[in-house]
């Protein structure tokens, strides 16, 4: 029964077996069964995001350390990634559509695993989130796609493009997390013989917690600009430059909250200590999927607690890009945002 | 230039050249550049549905018939199967959420022209419906992944489950002709000497046009239920009598208006006049991908003129399943509903 193929399932089958796993909510008034959803949006405007997974891109099922991901790992990580972009926004998201394609020798378990998942993991992030609806289909690898509804309780969303100069610049969340348990996952270090700092590294790229409160909180603040940090804290906030038609200076004692927790990877994948500092920096820096908040608040602002000032928002400088750049400390005083995910390759 | 790929071009690149070519519409309030977009709903409550076609699954990029599907006929697609889900609940299309995953060879001209086929088909079906934000990302295979938006203005959807006893079932659109299509496209007759009837069953196949007026028409005159024929009129009926809990009986002689069109594949493909005739009813009766619509209505409605008539809703006689069965004319008289799609291949 545990060796029950979704093909040997059917499509009925597989999903009357998968709805009673998904999270349930207040938000869906006519959930799965009809041709589409009915979901309450008593804010009269909706923010929403699309995302897609798709395995050996977004995510590994095998990795040489030894550590196979469950479907319990792609179905949290489905959830935090979406639930992550309307945190972004500084609403908070209620519903999830979710579009599963899979090989017809996939699992039935691995499936009802991913739904569990994707439950446990609004549950953990403390969210009141329903999946209303979805779609199943066949193909040759395994690709999960969500759309995620959110609501802004009748305020105005914080943008990209709303930076300032004079604003500080902080982050909710920890960057490098995520890339640093990629690191481990990939190395020749099994995954058996890793200790609770590891494992914790680990933890927080197969299973990424996105701070779901601090995206309404700098709203609240008056945040003039956010984004999530999905492809690393540079690239990303050369974005956020770039969308603000501003400069953002990073400072690099200010991330050393960042990269303290990373140490134990380093000191496990590196020997030389120059080594090890360079290492902790790139994940910190250019590492991407921690789902961390990039903010920026006026000068006068209280920022909130759930965030750590790193910099601040510049002019750009005549003949100038409007570029994201990392000061201070030893090596390149000015490390730019060269760095990080692009989906197909170029810069 | 023309040969220029999508890993070459970049994610940003490539994001750029789509954006210009895409719908736009009245429900984007804040469109593609943030985490994501914010869309009007003004009525407070979303009708919404998710559905992904897949290279090889759902649409072929080559076939033996030597016709070539283009990029424009897969975008057209996409939205024609997904505008076809809201207005099978009575509703409104207004906004479409597409991701994309792509093999890194594709080229961008296809993607280009998997743009404008959406637009195209939004344009053609009269539709006011934009595209406000989406995704893209990298794969083995193309996989096309649309979420859209519907707004029923104040009233109630059209559900599966509303039929009664004495209803008139009721179809908008014209079954069989997809696969009909399907069949020709397949076929050894080589594409290039297809006459114009035959070339019109194709263009349903690879360019469908759902009957968008019709699913609110219905709404509007009282339908008990309804859904979209996307996976054969047989099969899809038989969910609707089961949501139901009652039996559609289907006239076969009634679906003469669907199966006269079809003669001209059905004499291409096959050389006996009682092959040809129980081709053209399996094409109509089992065939998916039609995006038409079946309603029932009370006896007493006056059905709307989009609606053709093909049978009754009955109750379910004692010691029987809830099912669709069709009824009259020459050959097996009752048949159920046992053929049509199901994406991992059991019942």
């Amino acid at each position: 029964m545990h060796e029950l193929t979704v093909a040997a399932a059917g499509e009925s089958g597989l999903l009357a077996r998968i709805f009673p796993l998904l999270p349930q909510g207040r938000s869906t008034i006519l959930g799965p069964g009809d041709d589409a959803a009915l979901v309450a949006v008593p804010d009269g405007r909706a923010v929403i995001s699309i995302d897609t997974q798709t395995q050996d891109q977004d995510f590994r099922l095998a990795w040489n350390s030894g550590y196979a991901s469950t479907g319990r790992d792609v179905g949290w990580k489905c959830a935090a990634q979406n639930l992550s972009d309307i945190n972004a926004m500084g609403a908070v998201p209620h519903t999830l559509f979710i579009s599963l394609t899979l090989p017809p020798d996939t699992l039935v378990a691995w499936v009802e695993d991913f739904a569990r998942g994707v439950r446990d993991a609004v549950h953990a992030f403390g969210a009141d989130v329903a999946v209303a609806g979805g779609d199943l289909g066949r193909g040759r690898e395994i690709s999960v796609t969500a759309t995620v509804l959110g609501d802004l309780g009748g305020r105005n969303p914080v943008l990209r493009s709303g930076a300032q100069p004079g604003d500080v610049v902080a982050v909710a969340g920890s960057p490098g997390r995520a890339a640093a348990g990629f690191a481990l996952l990939e190395s020749d270090v099994p995954h058996g013989s890793l200790g609770p700092a590891e494992l914790a590294l680990v933890g927080s790229q197969c299973r990424p917690v996105p701070p779901l409160a601090a995206g309404p909180a700098a709203l609240d603040a008056g945040a003039n600009a956010m984004m999530d940090l999905s492809d690393g804290l540079l690239k990303d906030a050369a974005r956020l430059a770039r969308a603000s038609g501003c400069t953002l200076e990073l400072d690099r004692d200010r991330l050393a909250s960042f990269t303290r927790p990373l140490r134990a990877a380093a000191d496990l994948l590196r020997k030389d200590e120059g080594g090890r500092e360079q290492l902790v920096l790139e994940w910190a820096a250019a590492g991407g999927e921690d789902f961390a908040l990039l903010s920026t608040f006026p000068g006068s602002t209280a920022v909130p607690d759930s965030f750590t000032v790193i910099g601040s928002v510049v002019p750009t400088a005549p003949g100038q890009d409007h570029d994201a750049v990392l000061r201070g400390g030893p090596g390149p005083t000015a490390w730019n945002a060269t760095r990080g995910w692009d989906h197909f390759g170029a810069a």
